[in-house]
């Protein structure tokens, strides 16, 4: 059973991403990004208001600069020729006072220099200069989008943990959906299925399985009863009352591979306006997986699913796009968006999940991760989208 | 009991806003950081590719810029005089095109405009023009510090929720101690632990308790056996074994706000080398601890830490300062480091973890949460310290 991407993989990755620097006149460049550090080197680790680079010099040496804190942790795990350190921040030198000399030291100086974000960004009280203070380069090229396009086109390995991560996702909707019923705390039904679905996976993966990430987990993030109708509430701690919409969510980190699976559930029972507007977005969502075809831009599944709403006359109940790409994060680009014209291609990895919301009644969603295949989409979650499986009880 | 801030506390956090940006000569701000736009607003959200911000115009009045699919969601929490939407990200239109027309509309042009950050940033996929791109500003000037300072000063309600996140930090650490057994893996002893802690915080608290982060949470973070020496290790899913050290952390959040608790134990026993690096360790904090005094420098209890470390011949052991500001997000601003010339002020809250880690052996750290008073300070973490308490047995 796979449970981390190849070595070799990860250096046929730094290949490729040299080969793209190289394609945009890049002849050195400074990544700051976490999720694209991790993608490139296999160093999996927790940022914090200590700055952390990945740096390619003109030669083709990678470098991996981190605090002090970090060496040991980065010498052990992260494919790079050479990690680098400063000692703390904010410190006595400031760390990018550092990074300065380093990246003279290593030929930065008047050359073609590439970067994905202007300094380091760190929610965690980080402060200091742009990148563009600290060298002499000939010129500065943004190359924040090479490694992000990367992602979007899953190796197999890569679609392997998905599924993975699809397989605990479905084993903690699973018990969700179990656990929920009337009087009961959303907070104590999201613990218990979790719990237990961790504890299933764990038993079963053994070892080998390094989560980079969460657990198993299904949850509704607040979205119970009326509040359902917020498509992004959190957690309201509310306790399930019959005839209640529920809106899910579920997943599980595998080595920090993604899947997303969401339900709208109902305690008990449904009436008739619930399954009016659970029949649309059950259609909606038809729609979509109808119009997911390689060669197609991403823009062509929008329209089909917003065609579908006017046409029924619910476009005055929706509230955002039909899904996003996901895989290391749960949320990456590109979006099933109308202004985004990016063309699927097989190995894209997305979201499906068009949302109905009826204020005073609840939210509709269901999510499904999907391939896109050389002709068109492989389901990868598998949870029944009906609704009579869809009723508590 | 208390589990969140009072909506009048929030409002008293606007005009304490108003009043900083009026010394710092802003007239016009536009906020991206969603902590701080929680902080000032009472508005929890999960934080996508879709831009947030908080812009309170030239007259006083504020509004929250949200995507559709959020304004009901704001319109229920936020406490703003506006809620200003835009349709999706990435959109036809690009969200900070209507960002554009609002300031514009609003009067930001010629204004002295202040701003947290050159534009919205997050790893979700998110692209867009800087702040600088969207508006005629007679100047722009940056108030990044402006919100961090103030919630680095906890209020009384703040650090009844912070003692609040202390108690169940510290009932998943007891659990997670007494779940720490040979042959079990850091992951099953994480999960039992966490589930049980929350299932008893949930039922403690009740229907009030909106956690707005992790419900309480112990683990040990990759940090079992030799590994332990890691400072920042990641879940390895280690098997405990006889004589391990480990190094674990604890905690909960509450509307928000939470508390670190680490400590250092060792499976079943102790050897001779691990009581001695204990011992440094343990009398590491108290050092802190010692010279923790409004009116100092955060500087003077990182000098009085490194002299121990110095006087003992254990510099080249330690790999990072001791410790951190702690509050709504785990890590903030300001630091116990050497280079922090920030006086120590009562109501500033901090983590205390001075750490130790030797290669072979393993880490040693303990971390606890303080109060900074009018004479000292107050222990607000209470788990025991001393190494015979923490022996797993």
């Amino acid at each position: 059973m796979l449970l981390s991407i190849p070595e070799s993989e990860v250096y046929e990755r730094q290949k490729v991403f040299n080969d793209r620097l190289n394609e945009n006149g890049v002849d050195a460049v400074v990544l700051f990004s976490p999720v694209d550090i991790f993608y490139l080197t296999n160093f999996f680790f927790s940022p914090t208001e200590r700055p952390i680079a990945l740096i390619v010099d003109p030669n083709g040496k990678s470098y991996l600069f981190v605090p002090y804190l970090e060496v040991d942790h980065a010498e052990e795990h992260a494919l790079v020729d050479k990690v680098s350190s400063y000692p703390e921040y904010p410190g006595i030198k400031h760390p990018m006072e550092y990074l300065k000399q380093l990246l003279k030291d290593i030929g930065f100086e008047n050359k073609q220099v590439g970067f994905d974000s202007p300094g380091y960004g760190s929610p965690a009280g980080y402060r200091g200069p742009k990148i563009d203070r600290l060298i002499n380069a000939k010129s500065f090229i943004s190359v924040q989008d090479i490694v992000p396009e990367m992602r979007a086109i899953k190796s197999q390995n890569e679609i392997e943990l998905i599924k993975e991560s699809c397989r605990w996702g479905n084993l903690a909707h699973r018990l969700l959906q179990k656990y929920s019923a009337v009087g009961i705390s959303e907070l104590e039904i999201e613990n218990k299925a979790s719990a237990e679905a961790t504890m299933a996976m764990i038993e079963t993966l053994g070892k080998d399985y390094k989560p980079h990430g969460e657990t198993a987990f299904a949850l509704f993030r607040g979205q119970v009863g009326k509040v359902s109708a917020f498509p992004h509430s959190v957690s309201q701690n509310a306790h399930l009352k019959k005839g209640d919409n529920l809106v899910t969510a579920s997943s599980a980190a595998i080595w920090g591979y993604r899947s997303e699976l969401e339900r709208t559930m109902f305690v008990n029972e449904a009436n008739k306006d619930q399954r009016k507007y659970f029949e649309y977005m059950y259609q909606s969502q038809e729609v979509a997986f109808d119009h997911i075809k390689p060669g197609n831009p991403l823009s062509s599944v929008e329209r089909a699913v917003q065609d579908y709403y006017k046409e029924n006359n619910i476009e005055h109940l929706t509230r955002h796009h039909t899904g996003h790409a996901i895989g290391l994060l749960f949320h990456e680009s590109p979006f099933f968006d109308l202004g985004d014209e990016t063309i699927m291609q097989p190995g894209m990895v997305f979201t499906v999940e068009p949302g109905i919301y009826v204020p005073e009644v609840g939210g509709f969603r269901h999510s499904d991760t999907i391939l896109v295949t050389e002709d068109g989409m492989e389901m990868l979650t598998y949870y029944p989208r009906d609704i009579d499986s869809l009723i508590c009880t």
